[in-house]
Parts: structure tokens; C-alpha cells; sequence
């Protein structure tokens, strides 16, 4: 261990020589964290490295408890535990996901105080009758792996940075004899009554406490560990238990268990750490994680952050995230530009999260221990979302992360009784959020890519087992009928139309392995999208068992039109597989440029926005709605009637309507990346409208130019002349030198490194 | 894992050679579990092996939900989950403590039915109503390792077998269309509210089921993990979900959870598998259960019974029994001596219980996974009953598994976040229940006496550590002030008088090891006792704060009066480690001798029942009271006064009305084996009032002859010339040949084997 953390230092020097840590980060500063942390975004402000298991941010309210089972709406608004728009702060927990639309997490809520010991958390309206605090923006500082605020209430500065597994606190308290740390352990992200299962704390001595804290939430059987390392020594603690009085135990009557009582366990803990402080004393905590076991968080604590300076964890967590943004080097017309592209990259690198210990062990879907051999372990798939853009994103430019989240899914399957890949999976759980079985397009589309590296026969197995699960969503019956009857699924017109394009997946990647039987299967499901066309209106529609198509429908709504998130008009181009088929359905490319045409200017009735989840008003142009992902390939569409034109100045709209710098720069959920990939890829020029095809299509780049390092050593470079805000059409595309044919890139043209080149001007 | 499985069978050959299972269990049939099932004995009679982990037996009620949090106080009553007059079985279970006087466990309840299917378990006066049968005793057998029963509602016979880790169930079904096995998951022994933490459930394939259960009861936090296999596949298999309707959660709509769903979780399930049979279809059950996970439990079941030969575990069962009895092979006078005898060893082998997998793994107090190294863990430690006899008595005829409970006990202590020896605990917890901290005794005494092979210092330590826990009842003031005043606690006499044994034991420990320091701060702490005395009434009696006594004070009472199971009268005789110092304080010989008559043949006021727990009516002679354990030394005492005479017919006296053949034939708690480690001492003919010292007193042997064989493989034999129920009296004890002075024999004279030889009298 000692020769480990002597190498860590050793590299990190190599890395980092020690009087030239800030020059180096010349990309960090372009990161803005607050940006989707305003209205629907759902991201988070506070400290995380890539991909960290620890993502370390203020709470400015969690603390939703249900009444009888029924959830309280306001949670939505806390998927991340922060809104820009709040007075106050709860506290700095550790778990949180970003960009969600619903959510889970927050777990270890930890709140400097000073004064009177409060130990809840009070209300927004009242920070002063709880341990909660108000806060100013002008006195908050969001970076990557840096977030710093000072606490009004008792002129506390909060500072916190994060390694992969250990969160670290630095709060600089003023001077006082009553200095509290509260951790709550009641404390979480979309709270119930019945959320906190169990909670088991250990306090080792007067700087260690360890335990673990377990939930049902959206991740049914949930289980964090934790160790807690204090810089100083508190001088007393103590638990306030807020479960039901309990049957005799003689727990109970033996002890004192309120206070400096190190054996604790219950529901509902919430326990306090008291300090004398001077003037400006600080108090920092290292906060370990793991989905283990407590002597794991330890060693995870132990491994990652074998000192207290607070600042060289910080540098070494902004040293990543440098190495992380460094792979894309690009220039854009503007600083607001840079800022959206590396905020972009910096939220396309927050999720999925590393989930194992130090020592490679972490928890499996079946509840076991496992010890990942050879690859690094992820969690927390939003796969509807993330195959679209995300994971197509990673195979270019950090493809042996994705072979490990690939390799991830698979252990997921190993140990899946349901015999079935991750839907959305997070910790050991599948909540099967969402529809489809969006698994077989990212792990088809690194088989073929030649990114995953593990059995592919394996791999087709585990999508055409998990195609094969006639329980789940309708999957036995559209299996049977080749659609999903509007009497069975409320959602039948989605799902019918994303298992055919997963089956198209499935079939590409069987027939790459030479399984003509299982290609034959899959290709003909496929299909299956057509059985949903209804010619009479020109929309997908959802059908009943006797073949007629239900007669209430209405192509604007979303809820009860057999759709998830996207209405008729935007689900209705959703054939990725097949855009030309779809095409030639719609009535040819006249029909479908002025469908395309409708989508973006149509004015939609303010009735439409009540029922429509996850996006604000400023998410939709016209009837395309951005901030939900079926549209998503859609302005790519354009290319397919023939106007590249179209999709050239759409794309250009988007970037620009859809992207900001503020709090409320994104027009709805960042859903774990999928909308920062969008961004990246439509920035550079071109957009992977088919995951598991080998081709990317063009659209309007909106940088002057871009380095892509690709892992291999080779460079790929985007170099645009002509560039401006007005010059949005491409005139011409040469690659390494040759004109670009058919507004399609592979991916060898890409991994094999070289130069796109793109001429622009200001007319179609 | 085959070698180990084929060596296992092939060891299990030598012993058991085929033909010859039956007439080799010579002592077997002398076991009757069903003794103590009536009343207040709280044995179980279902199937177990020696110490094994399983303990399958029959819930005649255990589905005791508290209101408020407060308990209904019939679940005392179910202790061990069967009481002999009841009419009816909920189900068949696989932990149960043996002869406690509070409880936990009963997991995992197993009933088979037929016909219309039900779900809950109904009610002991409509057992129609529910999955629940009458019975018959008429129809049930129980046998070590065996139990046999026909539950009358559906003509179904029902047979349980055990190895150490691994319940094995043969039920004979009538022919049904709809038969079913109830898996009950919420059903549990002591059971409220929220007693059921978490379960989960994952259906493997049609003939396998894994999963675990979390409970909060007398253990804090304690998890079961299981593997259930069948002889036959199901044919469907159903869940019912009792929790509260729940927040949306994916999981809920996704899949049709009631029906053939693999992936379960909640916190109160139950499942039922169905089976269509043919009249006198057998279906068989092998569960195994692991404190660490699910595949340690497979594995145990793989490991230990790998077959389906039910009778091959039950004769393997037995045959370990008949191993453990044959340490002692007895001549008595009579057929129920007999089975008194050999149902007490049976009684003495049933707890602490095998805390491991087969690989050596368990979860330890700190809610980590360890592996046991070189020792076989127990738990499940009821010390403040068991170190008087139970301990002593293992570290005759079972000195390696005593050793092995030590350093189980050990380990439990480096594993403490209190720095503390266990005080009751079991199953990763300590419930800290009762007094004293005698675990010290058990330590001191195996140290002393050569049995624990580990590192004496390190055992010296714990003890002076768990001695010094000043926050642990009363620790604080009675190391500050000789006593525990009465203000403080409500038993601050029987406190402070086990605190000063205690202390005694450690004071032997550290002068055995040469640690004076030690030795002298113990020693003085040792006399604490004389401070309870008050000469002025001759009894120990509550003292205050200011050194005077409490005023209102009954020396009858139990309740509130200072003590805790046992009055005044009872405990101001319990001073084991100085009997001669006690009797001067007293007043010496003539005083002590009238005490002791007074209390052997006073009668008391029926309200005296009314507050003593644990104990019947038949439990009592006069004053002194068999059924609770501080008066186990006191008939021994005469031997202080100089009257072994009157030790001599009392001993006799307590052998005769204290221990019967009937279900109700113990008059209170065994106790896990204590009780019974009282009768097998005293049919010996001698006892170790003062565990730690090295000497056993001499009573009077109510045995014609017993041979022990030692581990060593020597013999030490009892031998008794004129014994009848007359002759009482020993007058005169040889060791060896040579006369034995003093009434007192040492471990090394047991030990080194021999003989003992009594001769005996009909007068005094």
C-alpha cells in the first residue's frame, strides 16, 4: 500500500510538476458546472473527477417525504438536490446523478453549523429554525472538481473537491465553542417515508466513522458504504433516532445511545460531530464510498487520498478532468461557445459511474460480491437515452471506456435471473426506466466498431435473450403480432417501433458474426415499425389486437397516445434503421421535407407543454422537442429528402437556440450526457443518426476546428473554412484531401485519423 | 469440491457402515427433544444436528404483530416457536434458540397444503382459514435429527431432517391438482411491525430459490441468506407483496410481479410453489442458509448434503448425535433417569451454534465478512446463564469446542466498536442482554484450566477492557465507588454482585499469567460484594448514593428491588468466588446453615409468581428457585457449613423434582444447556460452583456408574456403590483409591482420567 501511494505521488508529479499546476488547465476553465442546474437540467453543481463513484454537491432541498405512499411532485425538481433558483442549502451529499428525470441517491448529507445544535434540516422559508443554511450565488464558485460557498447563516465557508471514490470536504468555520458537522443519514434524493431501509454507523475513534446506509428507492435493494475520516478530533458526537419507539431490546436500556455512543443502527439516524473552533479553523472530512463493504470505503479512502491537503486532491481531480477535455481541442467563434463545448464534455463524462472498489469488488445485480477482472466496473445506465449519441461518442473518443461499460452490461446480464441486460440500471438494480432494450444498439454497435473486445457470441446471446423476454413490455405479444396492441400498453407505439430498430441492432450484429438464423430472426422484426404507419393520416398509431387502429388520437399529445415522451409527430420519424423505408411510407421525399418543414414552425397550443415531461417551453422549436431524445436524429432527416441544406441550418438553430452558458442553458434533462453528446457531435459536423450502422451523417459543423486525440495515438481533425454564425451550409466536405460523398462518415474514417475538411457558406 | 464431497461420504462410510446405521444409535433413542416444550422449558423439538446452524422445527404460533410498537405478550410464550398444548402448525422454520427467555429467528417458514390456495397463515381457533393444520400428538415423533408429523388438515405428513447448515423436508402429499409449498418470508419468532427489514427472493429455475432476509429484532441488524432447492420442479410459483402500495417505481409495471416472477424484493413477502401430485407423492425441500450470502449458501447445500437421500441425512444426523452422547455413557437406576440424562446432553449440544459457511466465512459483529482461521465460530452466546456450568461442563467432556466458543468470543471482541466481550449475542449483534460481563468467566476458566490454545495476554486484555466500559450499566460508578448505587439501576445489587465474581476471574487470569498490576486492581474489585451486605437485616440489599440503604425494600420481591431474576433471598447467597467470606459476613456456620434451611422449606405468597419471570410454579422448592440461574450454586453450599449432607439430599431433591420425561419436565428456560449442564453435573456427583477455580464441588451422584471418554483419550469414571433413591448420602468419595478430602475434586483429576468412586448411605 505504501509503495502504491508513493507511486500515485510519484506519477501525479510526472503529471503535474508542482509549481505548474494552474497554467496546465487551459480547458478546465471553459467548464461551467451551474449550467443545467436552473429549472429542468438536472445537473449538479458540486465536485466529481470522470466517471467518479463520489459526485460531491449542495442540496438546496431533498427532503420530500411522501404521505401514504404518494410521492410528492416537488421531488422532480430536486433529481440533482439543486435549483439554481433556491435560498438556501440543506447540505453536501455524495451520490448524485445528472441530468435525470427521475431520480435516487443523495446519500450522506453532511451540514457545518455553528450555535444552537439544530438536527433537522428546516425549511427554504425558515433556514434559521434548522441546520440548513441561505446561501448567494455572488458567493459561489462552481469549477470541475471544485465547488466552494460560503454558508450565510453562520459565515461559514464550504469548500469540497472529490477523487473517484472519496469526497472531500474543507469548511473554514468562524470562531466558536458550539461547531457542529451534522451528518444526516435520513437524508437522500427522492425520499419516502419508507425509503431508508437501514442505516448501521460505527464511530471508530475521535476521527473515523464508518457504516453504511441502505435504501428502496428507484434502486429497490440498495446498499452504500462509508468511511469518514475527520482532520481533527471532534469532542463529542451524538445520534438522534427518529424511528417509532421499539419493542424491548436491550440495546436500548443498556446504553446511553444519544450521545458519544459508537454502535449505532436504526431507520432514521442523524447524528452530530462538535468542535471548539478559532477564527477561521478549518475542519475537512474524507468521505469514502462503497458499494461493498466499510473496510472497502476504507482502503478506497486510504488508496485515493493517503494525506489531508485538500488543494492536491483538488489539483490532481482538475489535472483528470484537463487529461479528460484535452481529447477534443477545439476552436469556436466564441467564449460562450468554448464554455457550451467543454461544459458539453464535461457532462458526456459524469456518467455512467465507476462502481468498484479500489480492490476491483463491487455489488452484482444478484446481490453478490463480485471482483471485476479485467475491465473497470460501471453503473448507472440511462441507456434510452444514452444510446443514441453517449455511447457512439465514447467509441470515438475514449472507446476502451466504453469496452468497459460494455463489458459492465455484461456482467449485468451474467447476473441478471431475468436473463436480460441492463435497461436502466443503477447499484445493483434495474429499474427498467423507460422502453426498449437500447443494451443490444450499444453493445452491436462497439462489436461491430471493434471496441469491445470480450466474447461477442456471448454478447449476441445475452441481446437475443434479453429480445426474447416475453413478459417484459409487451415483448411476448409483439413478438406474436409484430406490434404491441393499444389494448396491452399504454406506451405501445414506442415500444413497437424501438424494439424493431433494437432488433435491426441485433440483426447487424448476428450478421456480422455469421448467424444468418439469428440475422434472418431480427431483421424481419425490424420491420416491425411499419405496423404502426397508419397511411390514412400519415402517422405512427397505435393499433388494437383486431388490426384496426384506435379511433381516439390525437398527433399532438403525448399522454395516452401510445407514445413515451415525443407525440405522434415527433415519434412518427422515429425508424432510424430504415429512414428511407420510412420515407418512402410517408408518401416520398416531398411528403416527408414538408412533414420535416411542419415539425420545426408549426405553433404548438399551451395545452401541449401541461402534459409533457422533462422539457421547459424553451426546449421545443415549433413541435421538435429537443429536450426529449426521439427527436434527436430528426434534423438529421433532411439529408434523406435531399436537402442537406435543411438539416445544415436546423442543426445550426439547435446549437444555438438550444445551448447556453446560463443556469437554464439547457433546454431540458442533460439525461446522462445523451444531450452534451448531441451537442459535440452536431458541433464537429456530423452525428451518428444510427447507432450500429457504420456511418455518421453530416450536418453543419459550428467550431473553426477540432483536434480529436483518439486513443490509438492518431489525431482527427475537423478544420472548417468560411466559419460564421451566417455561413451555416456546407458547400463541400473533403476527407484526407478527397470530396466527401453522400454526407456519410464511417468509423475508420474517423479512427484511422485525418483531416475532414468542410467549406462553408451562407447559402444552401 | 468433489474430492471434499467424496471424502466427506466416504468418512461418513467408516463410521456408518450400510447395514449397520440403525443398531448402532445405542443412546439416540434415550433423546425425547419434546421435553420442555410445554410451559416455560422453551426447548424445540424440530431437527438439528450437534451446535448445527439449522434448527428446522414446527411454529405452533409465532405471528405476533405488535401494535405500536408494543409487543404482544403471548410471543413469550413462542420462544421457540412450539408449545406442546397447542392444536395447531403455522409451518416449519429453520432457526430457533433452544430454551431462551426472550427470542428472535424462526426464518424462513415452510408449509405444505393442498387445495385452494392461501396465503396467511389463519388462526390457531380456525386453522381452516389460513395455510396453518391441526395435529395430533398422537401423530408426531421427535427424535434427534428427526421429526415426523401429520398435519391432519390435508392428510399431509411432514418430516424434518437437518445437517449443520442444511434443513431437509420430505413431505407426503395426498393426490391434488393444487398442492403447494408456502414459503412464508414475513413469518418470524418474536416478530412486530417492523421487524422484517428487507427480503429478497431471486427464482434461479424451476427447482432452485435463493435470497436472504433482514431482520431487526433482538439482533439489531441481522441477515439470513438461503438457498432453497426442490426434488421436483414446480409447475407455477406466485408471490404476495403485503407491503404498503409504493411510490412509482419502473419495476412495479413492468413485469407482473404476482405471478412467475424470479426477481423479488420487499419487505414482507410471501411465495407459494405449486405442484400437482399423485397420492403419497413425496416432494422434498434441501434449505440451506449462509450469514454471509447466497452462494455460500448453495455452496453449504452442495457441500453437505449433495444428494436427495433423505434418509441418509437423518441417519448421518444421528449418528453425529450418538457420537456427542457417547461421551458419557451412563448406568442409571431408571428408564426415565436415562432419558433425562441423555436428553440433557442433547439439550447441552444444541447451542452456541456453527456461525460459518462450509469455507469458513460468517459476518462478524462489525457487519464485515470474515473468515475464520483456524477455529470452528459460534454465536448465539447466552452467557450470563451459561458460563455457571454449561462452559465448564464442555470443557471436560468438549474441550477443543470450547476452545473454539472462546475464540469465537474472541473474535467477536476484536470486531467490537465497544471494545466489549459479548454479553448475549448472536448473529453478528450483541443484545446485551441480562448482566454482568461473564464472558470473563468462561475466558478465565478456559485459560486457566489449559483448554484455549490461543494468546493469553490477548484474552487478559479483553476482559480487563470489556471490565473497564464505564458507560455499560453501572460500570462507571461501581468501579468509582465499590457499587452500583441504587439510583442509577434498577438491579444495582445483582449487578455489583456479578461485577465482583467477574472481577474475581480476572484477577485469576492475571495472576495465572503473572500480571500482578492486573491481579491486584481485580482482586480488590473482586471484594465489592461485601458492599451490598447489610448486617442489619443479613441480606445484600440496594445501597444509595450516600452510602445508606434503601429504605423500602422486600426481600421477597423480584421486582424492583435491586435485582434481576432472583430475590433478595436468593441472590445474597451469590458470592461463588468467596462462599467462606460470605458466610462470615453472614454470621458464620450456624447462620448460613439456618439461611440456607429457611430458604429450601419456606412457603411463599402466591403474589411472588406473579413478578418472576422465566420460571412455573414447579420450578420452586420453598424459596429457592431451580428455574432461574443465580440459586444453580446454592445447594453445594452446605459444603461451607460444613453440612455436605444436606448439599447431598438437596442435590438429590433438585435431580428428582426439577427434571422429568414429560414436555413440561423442565421448570423453567433451559436456558440454552445451562439448565441441563446443572443435571448432568449433579447426576455425577459433582458441580463447579466456582468457574475459574479449579475445583468441581461433590453433591451426590444420582448415576450408578458413568464412563466419560475424554478427548485426550483417557477415561474418567464415576462409579457409586449402594446407590438407590435412599441412599443419598455419600459417605465417603475415592479418587483413584485414595480417599478425597475436602468435598473437592480438580480439573486435573478429572482430566488425567480415573476413577471416582462413591460410596453411599441411606442416613447422614
Amino acid at each position: 500500500m505504501m509503495i502504491t501511494g508513493f507511486r500515485k505521488i510519484f506519477f501525479a508529479f510526472l503529471l503535474l510538476p508542482f509549481a505548474g499546476w494552474a497554467q496546465k488547465l487551459s480547458l478546465v476553465p471553459y467548464v461551467k458546472p451551474l449550467i443545467g442546474t436552473a429549472k429542468m437540467g438536472h445537473t449538479f453543481p458540486g465536485a466529481t473527477v470522470p466517471f467518479g463513484a463520489v459526485q460531491l454537491s449542495p442540496e438546496t432541498d431533498t427532503i420530500s417525504y411522501a404521505v401514504n405512499g404518494k410521492y410528492n411532485g416537488d421531488v422532480y425538481r430536486y433529481c440533482a438536490g439543486y435549483q439554481y433558483e433556491d435560498k438556501t442549502i440543506v447540505g453536501f451529499s455524495h451520490t448524485h446523478f445528472s441530468g435525470t428525470g427521475h431520480s435516487d441517491l443523495g446519500d450522506f448529507l453532511i451540514m457545518p453549523t455553528v450555535g444552537k445544535l439544530q438536527m433537522n434540516p428546516g425549511t427554504a422559508d425558515h433556514p434559521e429554525n434548522g441546520y440548513r443554511s441561505g446561501f448567494s450565488h455572488a458567493n459561489e464558485l462552481a469549477e470541475a472538481d471544485y465547488y466552494r460557498v460560503k454558508l450565510d447563516e453562520n459565515n461559514i465557508l464550504a469548500e469540497l473537491t472529490a477523487s473517484a471514490r472519496v469526497g472531500f470536504h474543507r469548511y473554514t468555520f468562524p470562531a466558536s465553542e458550539n461547531a457542529h458537522l451534522i451528518l444526516d443519514l435520513m437524508a437522500g434524493i427522492y425520499n419516502y417515508d419508507d425509503k431508508n431501509v437501514w442505516t448501521v454507523v460505527r464511530v471508530i475513534n475521535d476521527t473515523l466513522v464508518t457504516g453504511y446506509r441502505q435504501t428502496s428507492g428507484w434502486a429497490r435493494t440498495r446498499t452504500v458504504y462509508f468511511a469518514m475520516s475527520f482532520s481533527r478530533p471532534f469532542k463529542e458526537y451524538g445520534t438522534q433516532n427518529n424511528d417509532n419507539p421499539q419493542v424491548y431490546r436491550g440495546f436500548w436500556r443498556k446504553f446511553n445511545q444519544g450521545s458519544n455512543f459508537p454502535d449505532l443502527a436504526g431507520r432514521k439516524l442523524r447524528m452530530h460531530f462538535d468542535f471548539d473552533t478559532q477564527q477561521d479553523n478549518q475542519v475537512e472530512i474524507k468521505f469514502a464510498i462503497s458499494p461493498v463493504s466499510m473496510s472497502n470505503a476504507l482502503e478506497n479512502m486510504r488508496k485515493e487520498i493517503p494525506h489531508w491537503d485538500f488543494d492536491r486532491t483538488k489539483h490532481e481531480g482538475q489535472a483528470l478532468w484537463e487529461q479528460e477535455l484535452q481529447r477534443i481541442v477545439v476552436d469556436v467563434p466564441t467564449r460562450e461557445d468554448k464554455i457550451n463545448f467543454y461544459t458539453a464534455m464535461y457532462h458526456a463524462a459524469l456518467m455512467p459511474t465507476v462502481y468498484m472498489d479500489v480492490n476491483g469488488e463491487y455489488k452484482g445485480l444478484d446481490q453478490e460480491v463480485h471482483k471485476a477482472e479485467g475491465f473497470t466496473n460501471y453503473t448507472s445506465f440511462s441507456l434510452w437515452d444514452t444510446f443514441r449519441a453517449f455511447h457512439p461518442y465514447l467509441n470515438i473518443i475514449n472507446p476502451s471506456r466504453n469496452a468497459d461499460m460494455v463489458a459492465s452490461m455484461m456482467a449485468h446480464y451474467d447476473q441478471s435471473v431475468l436473463q436480460m441486460l441492463p435497461v436502466w440500471s443503477h447499484y445493483a438494480n434495474d429499474n427498467w426506466c423507460m422502453s426498449g432494450y437500447h443494451s443490444v444498439s450499444v453493445i452491436a454497435d462497439a462489436v461491430i466498431k471493434g471496441v469491445y473486445k470480450g466474447d461477442p457470441m456471448a454478447a449476441l446471446e445475452a441481446c437475443v435473450q434479453t429480445a426474447n423476454t416475453r413478459n417484459y413490455e409487451g415483448i411476448g405479444e409483439y413478438i406474436d403480432r409484430g406490434y404491441i396492441p393499444a389494448e396491452s400498453s399504454g406506451t405501445s407505439v414506442s415500444n413497437t417501433l424501438e424494439y424493431a430498430y433494437d432488433d435491426w441492432c441485433i440483426a447487424q450484429l448476428a450478421g456480422k458474426l455469421g448467424r444468418k438464423d439469428v440475422y434472418d430472426t431480427f431483421i424481419k422484426r425490424s420491420a416491425n415499425w411499419k405496423n404502426m404507419y397508419d397511411p390514412g393520416i400519415g402517422f405512427m398509431r397505435p393499433k388494437m389486437a383486431d388490426g384496426t387502429f384506435k379511433k381516439e388520437f390525437d398527433v399532438l399529445k403525448t399522454e395516452g397516445q401510445g407514445f413515451i415522451e415525443g407525440n405522434a409527430w415527433n415519434f412518427s420519424l422515429y425508424v432510424p434503421h430504415d429512414p428511407a423505408g420510412m420515407m418512402e411510407n410517408m408518401g416520398g421525399r416531398k411528403r416527408l421535407s414538408r412533414y420535416l418543414d411542419s415539425l420545426f414552425t408549426m405553433h404548438l397550443p399551451d395545452e401541449f407543454f401541461e402534459h409533457t415531461e422533462d422539457i421547459t417551453r424553451e426546449g421545443i422549436i415549433g413541435n421538435y422537442v429537443h429536450g426529449n431524445e426521439p427527436s434527436h436524429h430528426v434534423a438529421y432527416l433532411y439529408n434523406v429528402t435531399g436537402e442537406p441544406w435543411k438539416a445544415q441550418e436546423k442543426v445550426r438553430m439547435i446549437l444555438k437556440n438550444q445551448y447556453h452558458n446560463g443556469a437554464d442553458g439547457l433546454g431540458g434533462n442533460d439525461d446522462c450526457g445523451q444531450m452534451s453528446a448531441w451537442y459535440i457531435f452536431s458541433s464537429l459536423g456530423f452525428y451518428p443518426v444510427t447507432p450500429a450502422a457504420d456511418e455518421y451523417w453530416l450536418g453543419s459543423p459550428a467550431v473553426n476546428s477540432a483536434r480529436i486525440t483518439l486513443e490509438n495515438g492518431k489525431t482527427f481533425t475537423v478544420r472548417v473554412i468560411n466559419q460564421s454564425g451566417k455561413n451555416v451550409y456546407v458547400k463541400k466536405a473533403m476527407l484526407n484531401g478527397k470530396q466527401l460523398k453522400g454526407e456519410r462518415l464511417r468509423y475508420e474514417d474517423i479512427i484511422n485519423g485525418g483531416e475532414l475538411l468542410f467549406y462553408m457558406g451562407s447559402r444552401k
